[in-house]
């Protein structure tokens, strides 16, 4: 009996050191399936993030049966798809193309990665108030998915005062009128004092960043704190967080849980998301931080 | 310790009965390789066969590791590519490409694999005088084998009389003036009265075009008889020869090692030709004929 086969890959910016090939080929390997995951780098190539609807459709092409896509290409993929899941439509971003018969269709498995991620690590986390730090593209990605897991109200906070009101709007949009509101940096302090969590999404603690996104007096045992950097996997925010005893949720989990969701759109089938935990934790070489 | 990983593909028109995917994909797991053999066909895709190029390059961006190439591409992809091989530079036809740190390098794997055929299914066969039937693509194919292999002397026959002189110039120009001559049908009978054998390079014997290529009465015990059809596997010129007690060869072996050959130059590493030659029989249900 032939095994089933699929081809996939990541197309994005400066991807070599992606551990999605791992992840996805690793949990093929244990279900006994044929499975090629290649990084397709529009730096390597010299390819325009413009141009990746070209790559796109050279991949349905080629024969790959879908694509992970990230930075800078999850919105410029948009007009070269043929449909949207509603997930993908509500965000205006794409991280998991699939092609059926042809077609390819976009999803957003950022969003139900990070709220499957959620649900797992703070099961039990109070949802009132939530800030969320950062309104990029991972930050858009997680507001929706904390909203949907049922936030009251989300505000975020952005250096950028436009791009949290943007996000802001469309989350009010979407989830209905007053579930989101911005805020200025200035009014952290304040905002931390009265919340139940906080959502950080910026690059601040990633090996290029170092440090924290906001002075350590701001948390307070009260506080959870989730994390959307996964390199390193403790950065200093969570550190900090968990010497204060607050309840913390690292970027891990968010990077599993979308490869499980896209490995499961990409094959039908249900990965085994305990052994994909363990199997990034092992890739990552963790060692968890001493309590 | 992960995987090596393969992704190669064949492109070409009618592809999809191809046993290539299997034969690659199962010897590449005996192996412990991560193996995915993709069937490009361009007209599923609706593709004209003058765009190979542009395959062969998304091929190449989006992390394929070779190509095999098959009618009516054989010829076109050579301007597409960085170098040829010697055979598939004297041949002026590809049918297999391996990329190599960005470059397309071209090779003639059904040169090899009738030649590997050859000496393995009739190691003692005489080499003085061999006619050829066929001037085409495989035609051209086989004849640099024979004349590889140390035929004397290839006499082409074709119905098309050009394309027979032709094939002999440029098997004379490249193995030596006189190895290779040509004669019309209506000489095949003179010509089998003294030849050692002939290699049948028509599609004649194909379940589309089914029947003799010549009349049965011009075959003799003293012959050997080649053939480059392998669907079916026992051609009704096969088995007309074996009846009448001429050695002969099937074009499986031919079809079996030009993906011995392929796979070794996509991998590096040495496929076992015998379990490949099984694999073949067994996907191809051949019952041995009653000798």
């Amino acid at each position: 009996m032939p095994k089933d086969s699929y081809l996939v890959g990541l197309i994005g910016s400066g991807i070599g050191p992606s551990l999605s090939p791992a992840l996805h080929e690793r949990e093929a390997d244990r279900q006994g399936l044929r499975y090629v995951y290649r990084l397709i780098d529009i730096d390597v190539l010299g390819v325009p993030p413009e141009r990746v609807g070209e790559l796109v459709r050279a991949a349905r092409d080629l024969g790959f049966d879908g694509l992970n896509i990230t930075h800078p290409c999850k919105q410029l993929v948009i007009e070269h798809l043929d449909a949207l899941s509603q997930q993908a439509e509500a965000l205006g971003a794409v991280n998991t193309v699939v092609f059926d018969a042809g077609r390819a269709v976009g999803h957003n498995t950022d969003v139900t990665g990070f709220a499957a991620s959620f649900a797992r690590g703070l099961p039990d986390a109070p949802l009132e108030r939530v800030v969320q730090l950062g309104a990029g593209g991972a930050g858009a990605a997680v507001a929706h998915a904390t909203l949907t897991l049922g936030a009251e109200r989300v505000t975020v906070v952005d250096a950028l005062p436009e791009r949290a009101a943007d996000l802001a709007d469309s989350l009010n949009r979407h989830f209905g009128e007053g579930r989101a509101a911005t805020a200025s940096p200035d009014r952290l302090a304040e905002l931390l004092g009265v919340a139940d969590g906080i959502v950080h999404a910026t690059p601040t603690g990633m090996a290029a960043h170092p440090g924290l996104p906001f002075p350590a007096e701001l948390l307070h045992p009260g506080l959870w704190v989730a994390e959307v950097v996964y390199r390193p996997l403790e950065t200093e925010l969570l550190r900090t967080a968990r010497e204060l005893g607050c309840a913390t949720l690292d970027g891990g989990g968010m990077a599993v849980f979308q490869a499980v969701d896209a490995f499961r759109l990409f094959t039908g089938r249900e990965p085994e998301s305990a052994r994909m935990l363990a199997e990034f934790a092992a890739l990552t070489d963790v060692m968890a931080a001493p309590q």
